[in-house]
């Protein structure tokens, strides 16, 4: 079937945003963790999450316009630090349950049962139940005119995982890391290893590794 | 373990790729279908796409930088016009094989074994195979300073999908499209369904939908 622009237009608001945020496929379920200034622990599951290069460690998180009082965004903006944490299956619903609109003073972390934990090095708490830890820096601020969202684009500072998850040559087992992944705002789904492709090459035929 | 930000400059220049795309997650695995204004078909396997909006429906995809050919930025350009096609299990290799370097003059599709079809209002080709289909004009280009990449963003023009994977409520049934989801640069997953949940609401039980 096909669905057009002027279909989308016709859909109840929620409806569109429900079915519109399905379509880039399958997405990473992530918390993100920062603090405030005055010390506020802040804790938000995001899915806007893109891998956006190698060297240096950048990824990019989406946030929404800041029209209505967004902790992560502003939090981010003044301490220019925040963690990105991987959501695992034992503790999906808590991840999801940190979307509810707590007031300013109340921290997620406490309210859906999660621990906080500390890097030295990092002023941002991470997730303690999280198999795969980041620790970010601030390195820009992207404004998309075509919506007020921002790409705020992060540089990797610290990376925690367990170390049976970590082959020698470098390929992480999200099998064994046991995280899941999500489609739109609410449908969760875990993930059953298929292969490892070789590199692809014109004349070559591709290998599992 | 903990591995730090000195640790991942010691690293090899490749080992450091493979091992920092997969610090995201879970991707969606798509193919960007393109056409040069010359009539040639272009066709290259993407993870990095991000969800920007619903309203207007917007996705965006990042480019590496243009300093060698890149057919599918240039195309885009040009025409203002690409598809995104999610990868379903059962052409998986196939579409990791569109990311061997092929000369200009070879169309992706011909070479790894895919069938382009058209829409009358779509100028790039769409993946026959692909289980969804979307098709997007240009909207904006955004150029990320810290490394050189291009956010590409597009606005949804029209979307393909069998009428049996969408639910009366507008719910994707990604089981059923058969779709993957990689990590990093390589590696294939195939996700299972855990659980759709209700809007998270501070003193509200989640319930499973």
């Amino acid at each position: 079937m096909k669905i057009s622009k002027q279909q989308l237009k016709e859909l109840d608001r929620r409806e569109r945003a429900h079915f519109v945020n399905q379509l880039t496929g399958f997405k990473p379920a992530a918390l993100i963790g920062t603090k405030s200034m005055g010390g506020i622990e802040n804790l938000a599951i995001f899915s806007q999450i893109i891998h956006i290069g190698a060297d240096p460690a950048l990824i990019g998180i989406l946030s929404r316009p800041d029209s209505v009082v967004r902790g992560t965004l502003k939090n981010i903006q003044e301490t220019e630090v925040f963690t990105i944490n991987q959501v695992a299956q034992s503790f999906f619903k808590q991840a999801h349950q940190s979307a509810a609109r707590y007031t300013d003073a109340q921290s997620e972390f406490k309210e859906v049962g999660l621990t906080p934990v500390y890097d030295e090095s990092c002023y941002a708490p991470m997730v303690e139940e999280s198999p795969l830890k980041l620790c970010l820096t601030l390195k820009e601020m992207m404004p998309v005119k075509s919506n007020g969202t921002t790409l705020i684009i992060g540089e990797v500072t610290s990376i925690y995982l367990p170390e049976s998850a970590l082959s020698p040559d470098k390929t992480i087992d999200y099998q064994l890391l046991d995280t899941v992944t999500v489609t739109g705002l609410d449908t969760y789904y875990l993930p059953k290893k298929l292969a490892r492709l070789s590199y692809a090459k014109p004349d070559k035929t591709l290998e599992i590794l």
